[in-house]
């Protein structure tokens, strides 16, 4: 009997946890499972004898070895920071780690002691950063293994609300962190290659100019650009590569309206406002429009907007941007914070409602003098609350290289991600006898 | 016989070194001045019997202390990171310490000490901050003495090259620190009131949102907002005051085409550029254009900069964003590095060159039912490339406080600032025998 340990338990947890109980009889594992909310746990395994909700803190190192010492495998699901000490605990311990996180750079610093201790520790292995790099490399495997040149790759990935729940004016709901969805792109200025050339955009006109792209029978979407698509020329083995882009997808209106918000500095999470307990979603609105006397606060946004924006009007009054209650503000808060709870208040994901991750990538290249294209994409429709499409796209995979590495299929040693063919493989193809697939088209330029 | 110690002799140095060695015979002081340029200090004294250029390195606690022990008055003109160890070995020697800088928080906890030693520890007595807080104090007080109210107090200062050489289409060379010119308004939003509303200014917006300034005699002047105006409602005793605002003046030009490059990103400091030692002024520019096929990079900037803002692209051609010399990047340059390379190529003062200081207050208050609003501004031309506007004006204050002093004629003691009427009333009167004149307008509104 193998035992797998999992720490935290979280919204993306419940899939993993579905497809590893749905496997435990045959493949004779025990799940060990450890969340701040045990509540959340015991519902989840629904009393599967191959399960065990566990009652220590997943934070406190000591507690901790002790229980990664009696597993064969540890997920580590817990928030990103955590994910090098318990590393260096595997490590130690000298056993297999899953965590879905972006390797850090202390992270990739633990390589050569994780390859000395025997051990794989895979990241990056949820849908993105996961699905994307595997379904990505299996087209860019494809193109130079075949001996054509690939001269253009964007890719894009959003977490969005399913066509027949997505009701509301700005075409967005929240499937995930909302304080990340707020602060995105705050992490500094995106960079790309654009026909060899590096390109820059800074936050603030990162909503503003965006790619349009269309998927057959799902409609509109646009892309705005990730932080740093420049490291995936090594990552992914494309130096030389004319254009590469990564981005995040939303519906147009999601993008044109939270431009305004950037535009005006709502977004800004460095400072609490003054008199932010007694603040009403007008009053927050107000302190970042212009001062023109005698103009309501509707009239100064409008003002603002401008005539080819007036269009967007009406996303924001449903938004409650001029409501008076003051049931809103509260004690030190930033305006990102306000932000997101004017924005979470509106757009929230109801009980009812089914998310959907869609992801696309677009390759261009050459082949015996043609220039040809390739658009994969995949969307993914959520079960319901708890087993969502971002749940399932981010736990699946993690999952199935689980199974992988306990029957020995995984073979790369230290600190890795699945780029390898050997890896993506069969996880694609176990993705795709779990609904989560890849519509190819190929087209000439 | 009084020593005043003088630690740093850089550009704003010199108008202060003069004033001092003109009242040594008189009040019987003697200079002791260090600076790691000793030529500069040796060109400064001239030969004066009363000035000693010294050898030691000031930002060495142990020797500077030594030093500091043997002097009446300590003056540091070094970075203002250096000013709170200075200041501890101020209170520890119990001496007297002047400087132009903002008092820090960690310079403001010193306060006690700095009593408890029986020492006055003067600082923001430069120009902004220095003649900014003594000019205003000066009507505040007088309207508050009057018994009337204030409504508003708007103030400006700038430091901009004068009239007569005023010739580059931006209106604009660097009279100081370019680096801070370049990264100004990166310290975050900018906060004020306005009619008693908190108002927020993002940075993306600092260039863009502007008041608009008449000085009658010197044309138009535009400000940008500073950081925080908020604190001086405590600064200024002016809680309840519904509009308070503190700027920075410029050219319109200046403004108009420097917020282009913060639009395009082109303020980034956080990040070095891909082939930064590479790189020309023209693909430097391009890095942050759109990428539009078949378009030259001054078709692609045109686009960017739009139909109503046509009439810039004459001043950024004249700066050279278009030139393709390639001796222009350098490693590990960030894009805030080579738009000050790029900007300083064409804007700096020469020799021939004077500098012009501009200051103006706006004051909205009630006098008899009636509203009534006073303008006070002074305008300092430099006198050549040592004895500048920002020298005088900066350097005065800091030698008229020293004589006073050093006279017994300040005795607040603590961590304090020159907001007092018996501190600011005589050295405002100095100034003005100096030729720093604030012209006053009074009107009702």
């Amino acid at each position: 009997m193998k035992t797998i340990l999992i720490l935290g338990a979280g919204l993306s947890a419940s899939s993993m946890i579905r497809y590893l109980l749905q496997h435990c009889e045959k493949e004779n594992w025990r799940l060990r499972i450890v969340d701040r909310d045990k509540n959340r746990i015991l519902s989840l395994i629904n009393n599967n004898q191959h399960a065990e909700a566990l009652d220590f803190d997943a934070t406190v190192p000591s507690v901790r070895l002790a229980e990664i010492e009696n597993a064969d495998l540890v997920i580590s699901m817990l928030p990103a920071r955590f994910h090098v000490e318990v590393a260096e605990d595997c490590i130690r311990a000298r056993k297999n780690l899953i965590t879905p996180s972006y390797i850090s750079p202390e992270m990739k610093a633990l390589n050569q002691k994780a390859i000395d201790a025997g051990i794989t520790i895979m990241n990056e292995i949820g849908v993105d950063p996961g699905i994307d790099h595997m379904s990505a490399m299996k087209i860019i495997d494809k193109i130079k293994d075949n001996g054509d040149t690939l001269h253009s790759f964007k890719s894009f990935c959003g977490g969005l609300v399913a066509e027949e729940h997505d009701n509301n004016p700005w075409r967005y709901k929240f499937t995930w962190n909302p304080r990340n969805v707020v602060l995105a792109g705050k992490g500094g200025t995106a960079m790309f290659l654009d026909n060899h050339k590096f390109k820059y955009i800074p936050y603030n006109r990162l909503f503003d100019r965006l790619d349009r792209i269309t998927i057959p029978g799902h409609g509109k979407f646009v892309g705005y650009p990730n932080r740093d698509s420049l490291s995936y020329q090594e990552t992914y083995g494309l130096k030389g590569i004319a254009t590469l882009y990564r981005g995040t997808l939303r519906r147009p209106n999601f993008c044109k309206g939270f431009n305004v918000f950037i535009e005006l500095g709502m977004t800004d999470d460095s400072f609490a406002m003054a008199n932010a307990s007694q603040i009403s979603p007008r009053d927050f609105l107000n302190a970042f429009l212009p001062y023109i006397p005698n103009l309501s606060v509707e009239d100064k946004f409008k003002y603002f907007l401008r005539e080819d924006r007036m269009y967007l009007y009406d996303q924001f009054e449903w938004l409650g941007v001029f409501d008076d209650d003051t049931d809103f503000g509260f004690e030190g808060a930033t305006p990102a914070k306000l932000l997101e709870k004017l924005m979470v208040r509106k757009m929230s994901l109801s009980n009812e409602d089914k998310d959907m991750l869609v992801m696309y990538h677009e390759f261009e290249f050459e082949q015996d003098g043609k220039n040809k294209k390739i658009v994969s994409s995949m969307i993914s429709i959520g079960e319901d609350p708890t087993y969502t499409a971002m749940s399932n796209t981010v736990g699946l995979p993690i999952a199935i290289s689980a199974r992988m590495i306990l029957n020995d299929q995984i073979n790369v040693k230290g600190v890795t991600l699945p780029i390898q063919k050997e890896i993506y493989e069969p996880i694609l193809k176990s993705l795709e006898e779990n609904g989560i697939i890849f519509n190819e088209y190929e087209s000439e330029l």
